[in-house]
């Protein structure tokens, strides 16, 4: 079988195909044939070397395919099931721990940009029947983000109010959610065409924070003294303003760890009543959460270009030059659905 | 009737007493005749300018008296109660909010350094039985914001690990809930001596980093990748070894916004997993749930020394040059419990 | 000023109007100019003498009006302003408490029907700008357990899964929220004509239970073994269906206890990986967290009818004979909006 | 290897012991040679064909052992690593759902009263290392269920307080984890000298409900108003007083169902403000939240008796004829520790 490898740190160039040997499933385990992948800028900062071990690894956490081989004491799954992996391929519900986080796909073990992926069968979920294989391919990492970060730990109620910073997949999936679940979505953002999208998608209201650089007080006034919760993911720069735009009792969700930042600056005062969390992706719950709200409510995912399986690097320069605002995706198997 | 004014921004020189015209409380107020108060950092910085607000203020937030008049309506309490106005006299129970956390003791309305006091019955809670005059002063902001930092939204169990930062009022009193409650407790203090005391408190281990500046290292190494909980008091400096010293899904409780601290440097890679909260006193709810522990449990603040109502200034100096394990206390009345 | 009267235990018939000599607010009261109330079942049961203390009673919880006169300590309202007294005005926020729930309007203290009312300033909100005086005098009871029960301390995320038993006040109102936080709502009645009322206000299943006796059973097929959560109002002959209805980790809410039912006969194996939850309308916070999503996502209550200030007999007989779907109104101030 | 056998349906004579071919472990499986189990009265309702599936069942759910084989690719565990098999194989952590409790050991798959058991890696956790063999054979269902019901979801806080229903292996285990935890207990009992018994470890209040029928009224008067929680074992004679022993936004949390109960009779009216929830042991979570407790605060359970590996009968026997205070064991190594 194909599939690729990636040498860490050598950026785009470090990607090549290569071939494998096939081998059959454990007993839990199960063989999927994977038909789609997407990128995260996660998987930019993997192929730079600033992100994941190993020197050699198959890239990419976020792919769909079909399950084509069980082994002998699955129960979960049955050929023909079209199946997610899941990130942290070890946590499976509840909170966050060393041993649930200790393995990620494409991050310290090899990911799915393969034309087959064996997998336990816990690790695998269920994917949406209302989309696509490139719809479902973006789900993994990027859609159970923007989920817990919305409805995680801490659900938001329809009605509360969230500031999203930036259109990247993260951030384009959690607008679609907020709007499919009745929250009133702000999103921040230095392009004025961007900001034009997201309206379309469904923000109530936009800022492009290079004409109003003090945005945390246009926020507060737009929302009688802070929003519940800020979706921040320009780290370093942005951290202060992302808590000074929250109400008492708010929480801001960071992802900005997965951008590689800097150190953020806080100011003590301004956190005094607000909460700051690191994001951690999410556990297969969550993931099972998400797929259920989607098939309910019809989200389909944006999607910016699709490349097939032997334009991986072409699609690696599409989001890193380009930051489009939808995913980018690689069609593995070719195939229709 | 006798109390204190602050001229703010004059520091511990802007403190005088004064005397004002006592009035009868409304129908749902109390009139109380204060015992006892104790002092906060915060004092210092309101003393300072550097918090608060208005130009003459009666100073301090943590107090306790006995009610000797009630107004026609009053229903929670009748004369001869003992009890504590509570620092936000609008936080009654629930999450923070802007209206709830409006007005603060000492802060921006006036405070407690005064022969009476005059509190709607709803700002006022019922003093521990088990605890003197003196012991009781401590509870409103100190003993409450360790609290919530321990016990509040997201309480912690038996058995769970915390490091607590120094051995000021919030921390020691931290401490010593902590051991009451059967949580494994490790201090971190620049001082021996300071240390040897906390263990003579319960403190199962102590770190001085003065001479182990990579204290975090050494947390995780005792606590099998890091404590459940930080009570972080020292911003700027440690924020960041105290969130390394966090295990996934762990907190750093942040009170250093109180000490009115720079910029805190917060590295996002080591925020993923963990949250950070900026701890904001406590409601009412909290200081009754506080109170009752407290009488269950016996446990009795570390008071560091007793001064009388003409001696405020001296009190206020002791606390700034001293910083003393243990609280500073006013005895008002020169009463004996 | 005109108000009524009942006569506790006389059902209907122990309901007149009455005079009482108006009065000025005090220090933190505001005088509210009654424009509507509406009837709850509740208020059958009061005046049948079933619920509620004393002789005399000003009769129902639920109604607006317009702040007229304000104390000198008022703060939160000017005059002016549309407001809403909560059910139990002593209950803020957070979890109740036997304080917090100690009076509750209409049932052991003065309710609305009257032509003025005077409040603490701390038992009112503010009512939605989106609704006239009609539909905002449903929210005080019926709209609060509504929201309460779906969205209080364990609040239900879009996709999730609910069944509603009934469509009398709080159903309906679950119905109408339930919808737009875009839950998936299965509604449960013994009438084939509201059930198709039901589906027109959104609900995705319905099942008669007359013509379908084993309804739990078709609640877990159509939902893949049950939903997240039951609002359970027909108490003894439904309960043990109801936690049958529950998948693992679900909750039965039931406001049944409202209606006043005999003992409840559970299952205890049924119950197990399940919880049973009495709802007891609830806090100021939630009250405002309702009303917030009441003006942001449109939502309008039903109204089966309005009746005039001297037709007070002919809207319980309407409540009490037909048991309408949407609420029963009566309009104190004749007035417009 | 030997190991027994149950005859479901026919009590405990339908016990034998029989012997069994060894099997190696899969990759992910480890093989433990067992050294302790014990008996729940869970176990009786197996044996009687009231509990369980199956016509022939390896008995028993509640044992020790140490790990003697480990698969190819297990990382979790080493061989003589002391382990205990989890309740449930698939329940790791968070909220319980079908999947996580399709099999529960000794109920619908084989349980642990064998010489040998292999168990997938995951479906294991560390025995308490301050634990004898006898001892630790008593925490899968007995303790896992009481740390649940005190500290599981929502949990109890040091100075609340509980009251706990009968003195067997569940309420014994939350009797000594509630007094090591700083909670203050009353114990109900029959009988006074297991009241006596209860008292000498720590319980502050004991009632004999034989003696005092209006039960709920004294524990009302004890608590002000009400404990705020209720570990009910009693099912249909006690659930109403145990309702009615709760303060408001207390729960009441039943394992009645283990019992294997009749209809519990619920007033609706004293259920409203309170919680009943059906406790269902619990997760692999859940169980290592209890070891690190156990083995921080030095709670070693009380053990009625220890038979050898062929006297399980009369294990069976004294579990179902004395109801003894304590846990009833089975040495199946005879080793020492």
């Amino acid at each position: 079988m194909k599939l690729y490898r990636l040498r860490r740190g050598e950026g785009t160039s470090g990607l090549h195909i290569d071939h494998a040997q096939d081998r059959a499933p454990d007993a839990h385990e199960v063989r999927v044939r994977m038909h789609a992948a997407s990128l995260n800028y996660r998987d930019l900062l993997v192929a730079q070397g600033r992100m994941g071990t190993g020197e050699l690894r198959v890239p990419l956490s976020d792919g769909v395919g079909e399950v084509v081989t069980v082994g002998r004491a699955v129960t979960r799954f049955a050929c023909g099931d079209r199946v997610i992996p899941t990130f942290y391929p070890h946590w499976l519900a509840g909170p966050p721990s060393g041993e649930a986080v200790s393995e990620s796909l494409g991050g310290n073990v090899d990911g799915v940009l393969s034309e087959y992926v064996i997998a336990n069968e816990d690790a695998l979920v269920r994917a949406p029947e209302s989309l696509s294989w490139a719809d479902a391919s973006t789900i993994a990492c990027a859609g159970v983000t923007a989920w817990h970060a919305l409805f995680g730990e801490n659900p938001m109620r329809a009605g509360d109010r969230v500031l999203i910073q930036g259109t990247g997949g993260v951030s384009t999936w959690a607008l679609q959610l907020a709007v499919a679940a009745r929250l009133r979505v702000i999103v921040l953002s230095g392009s004025d065409d961007k900001l034009s999208r997201a309206r379309a998608l469904g923000a109530e209201q936009t800022i492009n924070y290079a004409t109003e650089p003090e945005w945390d007080a246009r926020v507060r006034d737009l929302t009688d003294g802070g929003v519940d919760r800020v979706l921040d993911i320009g780290g370093a720069d942005t951290i202060s303003r992302a808590i000074r735009s929250t109400r008492y009792g708010g929480t801001v969700a960071t992802i900005g760890g997965v951008s590689g930042g800097f150190a953020l600056s806080v100011e003590p005062f301004a956190l005094i009543g607000r909460s700051l969390t690191g994001i951690l992706v999410g556990s297969r719950t969550m993931a099972e959460s998400l797929i259920r709200f989607v098939d309910t409510n019809g989200v389909v995912p944006v999607i910016d270009s699709v490349f097939p399986f032997d334009g991986a690097a072409d699609a690696y320069a599409r989001l890193e030059c380009e930051r489009p605002l939808g995913k980018v995706v690689i069609d593995i198997s070719g195939g229709s659905r």
